[in-house]
C-alpha cells in the first residue's frame, strides 16, 4: 500500500461496532469438539457486498445469500463447516433458510438480513438437528473479541485459521478493515471452495462497497489456484458498518480509492494465505506474465502454466523444469511465438528466446528449492501483463483427496442418507 | 466394427510391403541398451496422411514432418525416444533434417520421402553424434517382422509396448492396418506426448486417407486425458502403400466407409491403450455424457469431469463421488441446469436430478473398486453426446514426475549444455 495503515489483530471482530462469535454442533462429526458455526453481526445498518461461485451447480447458502444481498439490508453472516449444503435440493434451500432464522430470531433481524454459507462435502442434507439448537448459545456468545473463534469454525482441511485485520487514516478518521477466510482445496480462479467474510467500520455507500468488491475480488481471490477445480460454494461477503463514525466517504473521491487500495491489501493478502495453506502445499509460486498482446492473452499463459500438473509436480520436486513451463505457454491458446519466449526463474534467466539460457542448473535448482519463489514469462507480443500466485501439486494431495467416504458413514449414521 | 476383422500380429510390419527395424543408441543414457530409434520403410510410394499437436510451441520434428507430409511422398518415417528435440531452435530443425538424411541416403530417398519424430525430455539438444552413426545399421535391419520393435524403441515412460494390427476384406481384396503408439504423460485432448505410427496396404487416394486420419483422430486420440498437458510433440502419421493389390478405393464410396471404420477401430484401440498405461495409472474409466444441448456443450461436460483433480483423486481412492463429478459438471461452462442432472456409475443411479439417488453406497463402491468403469452423465437438455476416455491421478503419478534432473547431467556429461 501507498498509504500507511497498522496491522491489528482481532481479525473480523476487529472493526468497531462488529460482534462475533463460534459453537460446536459436531456437523461432521457428532463426536468431535472444534468450532463448525460461525456469526459475524453488526450492530448497526450496513452496506454490504458479495461475489460468488460461477459455477452452475451453486449451493442451497450461496443462491440464499444472493437473494438476501440483493435486498441490500444484510447485517449478520451465519457460517458452517463440515457440509457444504450443496447439491441438496429443495431441502436444501429450506435448510439454508432455517439456519438464517435460527439466528434472525434471537438477533431480531428479518431472514434477509442474514447470510449464510456453508462449505464441506457435497450432496449430503445438512444434520440440521445438529445445528438449530445451537443457535441461541452463538447468538449469546457475540463479542467484541471473538474474531479468531469464526476463522477457526469455518476451517475444513485448512490446517491453520487465516485472518488479517489493518486499521488506517481515511482523512482525519481511523478506520479498521478485518478479514478471514478458509480455503485449502477446490482453488481456481473465479472463486474456489472458498469462503471469506470481511468487515470494516470505513463508512461506505453500498454502490462504492460493490464497485469496491468486484475489483477487490478480480485482483486477488481470481488469480489463485491449487488444483484446478472451482466450487460449488464460493463466497466473499463484506459488510460496511461506518461505526468508525467518519463521515461517507464519496463515491470516486479520493478516500474511496484509498479504501480500495486498502480492501485489495486485505483480500491479496487472504488470497495468498489460501495458496500456502492448500491440501498438502510445499510451495507457494508467483507467476508473472508480462510481453503479452492483450490482457486475455497474458491471464491464458498464466493460468495455463499454474494449473499443468506437470509444471506443479515439477516444483514439488524442486526441479526448475522451464521445458514443461513453456510447453504450458504453448497450449494456453494464447498468441505466442515461441523464439521470443524468455523465463527467469527467482530473477535469473532459465531460457531465453525458446531456448537454454547458460544460468547453471544448480543456480537455478537453489531456487526451486526454497518454499517460495517467483517465475516471470516475459513473451515480448506486447505490453499486457497479470499474475498468478499457485502452489505444487504434491502425492500428498492426492492421498488425501481420495475418499470422502468417511462423511457418507456419518450421514447414515444420522440417517440423512 | 460393423463387417468382419481378424486380429493378426506384427504392429506397423503386419501390411504388405512395410519393412522395419529398431536400434540401439543410448539417446537419454548412453549405458542402456534397450531400442531407441525406429524405422518405418514402405517398400513402394504411398500416399501419407498425419496430425500434430496444436501446440504452439512445437517441437522440429513436428515442423520438419508437417513440411515433408505437405509434398506428399512421404516413403518412411524415423523416430527416436529418450530427447523430444523440442525448444531446441535451429539446432534442432538441423538435427531433425539430419535424422531425415542419415536414412534417406542409405534408402536412395528425397529428405522430404522421410517424416520424423521424436519423444522425450523438452529443451535439450540432440545427442546427434549417438544417432547418425546408427543410421546404416538401422537400415540394413530393415525387415518384414520387426513391428513389435518400433513399438519397444518409441516408450518413453510407457510400461508396455502398444500396438494393434487387423486384417479384413474390401470387397474381394484382403487388406491389413498395423498401429503402434507411446503415451504415458501429458496426455490430453488435442494429442498428447504422443507418438503414433499406422501402416496399410489398402490402397487410398490420398484426400480420401487424409479426411479419414482427421476423422479417426478427432473420435480416438483427441478423446483421451490422464494428466490434462498437450506436449509439443504429438503426431499420428499414416502410411498407405497398396501392396494388398487391390484397386484403388473410390472417394466416398462403399469400401471408402468400410476402411474408415476399421481405422476408426485400430486408433481407438490404441487410444484406449495410451490411457490403460499412462504413467501410474491405476483406473480406466469411460465417461459419457448425453442430453447436452450441442455436440460442443457435451464435449465442455467431458473434459471438465476427466480432467477435474479432484474427480480423478476420487477414483484413485476408490470413491464414487458424484458429489465431485457434478461439481465439475457445473464448472464446464456448458448449459446445464443442477435439477436435471442424472448420474449413473457402472450402471446404477448414483445421482437423480442433482440429487442423491436411492443406490446403496457399497454398490456403487464395488464400482469403482474395479479397474474398469463406466460414468453416465445425462443433462436432459438435448440430444448431443460425447464420450471420453480417461483415467485416474495417483500419487505416484506426482511422484513419478517430481524431476527430470537426470536428463540435464547427462546432457551436461555429453557437453550439450
Amino acid at each position: 500500500m501507498d498509504f500507511p495503515f497498522t496491522r491489528i489483530k482481532g481479525g473480523v471482530g476487529a472493526p468497531q461496532g462488529f460482534l462475533t462469535s463460534a459453537v460446536s454442533c459436531g456437523i461432521k462429526n457428532p463426536e468431535a469438539s472444534r468450532p463448525d458455526l460461525a456469526l459475524i453481526y453488526s450492530e448497526k445498518p450496513c452496506a454490504s457486498a458479495g461475489t460468488f461461485t460461477t459455477n452452475r451447480v451453486k449451493a442451497a447458502p450461496v443462491r440464499v445469500s444472493q437473494s438476501h444481498l440483493r435486498k441490500g439490508e444484510l447485517r449478520a453472516i451465519v457460517a458452517n463447516s463440515g457440509n457444504a449444503n450443496a447439491c441438496t435440493g429443495v431441502q436444501g434451500i429450506e435448510d439454508a433458510n432455517a439456519m438464517c432464522d435460527a439466528v434472525a430470531v434471537p438477533l431480531r433481524l428479518k431472514r434477509s438480513q442474514i447470510g449464510v454459507s456453508s462449505t464441506g462435502v457435497i450432496g449430503l442434507p445438512m444434520p440440521m438437528t445438529r445445528i438449530t439448537p445451537r443457535a441461541d448459545e452463538l447468538v449469546s456468545k457475540l463479542g467484541p473479541k471473538n474474531g479468531p473463534d469464526v476463522a477457526a469454525a469455518i476451517m475444513t482441511s485448512d490446517t491453520r485459521p487465516k485472518e488479517v485485520a489493518i486499521s488506517f487514516d481515511l482523512g482525519e478518521h481511523r478506520v479498521r478493515i478485518g478479514g478471514c477466510v478458509k480455503g485449502a482445496g477446490m482453488i481456481s480462479p473465479s472463486m474456489a471452495t472458498m469462503l471469506c467474510f470481511i468487515t470494516t467500520d470505513a463508512n461506505l455507500p453500498g454502490e462504492c462497497l460493490r464497485k469496491s468488491v468486484l475489483e477487490c475480488v478480480e485482483e486477488s481471490f481470481n488469480r489463485i489456484t491449487i488444483d484446478g477445480d472451482m466450487s460449488t460454494n464460493d463466497t466473499v461477503m463484506v459488510l460496511a458498518n461506518g461505526a468508525s463514525g467518519m463521515p461517507p466517504i464519496r463515491r470516486n473521491g479520493k478516500r474511496c480509492r484509498q479504501f480500495r487500495e486498502a480492501l485489495r491489501w486485505v483480500m491479496l493478502e487472504l488470497a495468498k494465505a489460501v495458496v500456502r495453506d492448500g491440501e498438502r502445499v510445499t510451495k507457494f509460486v508467483t507467476v508473472n506474465v508480462a510481453g503479452a498482446r492483450t490482457y486475455l492473452d497474458a491471464k491464458k499463459v498464466a493460468e495455463a502454466v499454474c494449473k499443468s500438473a506437470l509444471v506443479k509436480s515439477s516444483w514439488n520436486g524442486g526441479d526448475p523444469n522451464w521445458g514443461r513451463i513453456i510447453h504450458a505457454v504453448g497450449y494456453s491458446r494464447a498468441r505466442i511465438r515461441e523464439e521470443l519466449v524468455d523465463i527467469h526463474i527467482g530473477g535469473k534467466a532459465a531460457c531465453l528466446g525458446g531456448l537454454q539460457a547458460a544460468t547453471p542448473m544448480n543456480e537455478l535448482r537453489a531456487i526451486v528449492a526454497e518454499n517460495e519463489f517467483e517465475i516471470d514469462i516475459q513473451l515480448n507480443q506486447g505490453d499486457a501483463s497479470y499474475t498468478m500466485y499457485s502452489s505444487d501439486l504434491s502425492p500428498e494431495y492426492i492421498d488425501f483427496n481420495r475418499s470422502e467416504y468417511a462423511y457418507w458413514k456419518q450421514a447414515r449414521k444420522d440417517g440423512l442418507v
